[in-house]
């Protein structure tokens, strides 16, 4: 493609004000949906996502909802950038934060790799409550000193480089929030990362399964690792496991507070 | 303290209907700021947190305002569930996510060392986004990836275990946001952490130093890891660095994207 090519498309999605924002809108309670995201939806022509979290939406009869499944990032992304370019007004919308795990790697992916003229298009991101934060705040403050973020899925990446992340990150102290936990097609994973985890953590670190944190059907269980029961992630679940330094807090009416510590002492 | 004391103490807190709420009000931007933590500012008759954060609220009259300074999170934390034990529906506030290196945890640090009634307390948490988030999304998707969130002080932890958890998550491929990477009185360790990280990871690697996002002060700069001048950071700033895979896309206009691809080849 020329340069040439490049410049007359950049001026039509000026002229048109085509435009892309990819939008983030929490875990689920309405309430977590900040303004700029509830902004940003109101304002566009188009929605693109997977189909349950569109359906959370209340859409104005005038707008497009373009629903898809959860398994064809790149050809959304796609989809999604080609409407921005011929002068519509896409939201791209992710459950929970869309730079974690979401939508937006997809679509800078999908720029890069795309019609040049799509680099000159109106692309942002605003971000959302993401599940590693709701989950958090719904259990008390595990995230409390360093941590991280891994995500089990084997499908974007080889598994032996998630085992090597578990170590590492465990090893080193690291809070772990581990996304993608199970699916259906995926049902091994998670029994394996608690194995990989046992060899390396005291079976004392508290666990945490939170699926559908802040909707109706939220179930948050606190265990240990060594009690820790796979069965309990599905596709909706967030699984956190601590550090030997996480404390849980048993209170009189049978619930618990998990806490890290913000220090750690010398070893 | 006799179990008759916690019990009389929990009935106290409970016919009084103290309470306390740790809120996470986001980087600056109000558009950024939850409905749900929006509401708990407003049901609060005391407002407790560090001063510059409780400015960037409007405060009704009537609500008894507690700033302090950011050194003393444990002893604000005390001081905050002494007064929602009197019977005050308190508001602990955090700039970002109170999870991140916020207030939460020395709530939750507070309760487990303090009176045994504060363990009867109605204390919750409502997230908010996070510096972390903020950052990503305004400069595109770099955390596209496996990720994870460091501090770089060394006040409550040896710095030999900031330098091994740098290496270790360097190593094992997570993207990196570095919080309070420098201030007046820790000036040196962002410029050694860059040091280790160069033994680590290829000098190419991207680096962002992001001060201020969303308010009016605002500076995002874009460089590599080779590049990474430890003077861009100080206090408002976060830093993120990305990994090997990490990629810049440079538009016509002069600015950039940062994204992770969500990806990882087989090695």
């Amino acid at each position: 493609m020329s340069a040439d090519r490049v410049s007359a498309d950049q001026v039509t999605a000026e002229r048109t004000g085509g435009r892309l924002v990819v939008v983030g809108i929490g875990p689920g309670d309405e309430a977590m949906v900040t303004p700029q995201a509830r902004a940003a939806l109101a304002g566009a022509t188009d929605l693109v996502g997977y189909g349950p979290y569109l359906a959370r939406l209340a859409v104005g009869p005038e707008v497009v909802v373009h629903a898809s499944d959860n398994r064809v990032e790149l050809e959304r992304a796609r989809h999604a950038l080609g409407l921005a370019a011929s002068g519509r007004v896409v939201a791209v919308v992710s459950g929970g934060d869309a730079g974690v795990f979401g939508m937006a790697s997809a679509v800078f992916e999908a720029i890069e790799q795309g019609d040049p003229a799509w680099r000159g298009l109106d692309v942002s991101v605003v971000p959302g409550i993401s599940a590693l934060l709701a989950v958090a705040a719904r259990v008390g403050a595990p995230l409390g000193h360093d941590f991280c973020a891994i995500s089990l899925s084997d499908n974007l990446k080889p598994w032996e480089t998630v085992e090597r992340r578990l170590v590492a990150a465990a090893g080193a102290g690291f809070v772990m929030a581990l996304y993608n936990p199970a699916s259906r097609a995926r049902a091994w994973q998670i029994g394996r990362c608690f194995e990989v985890l046992r060899a390396v953590l005291p079976e004392e670190v508290p666990v945490m399964f939170a699926r559908s944190v802040s909707r109706t059907d939220e179930l948050v269980t606190v265990t240990s690792l060594g009690a820790a029961d796979p069965a309990l992630a599905d596709m909706r679940t967030l699984v956190m496991v601590g550090t030997a330094e996480t404390r849980v807090i048993a209170r009189a009416d049978g619930t618990s507070w998990v806490y890290t510590p913000r220090g750690v002492a010398a070893s």
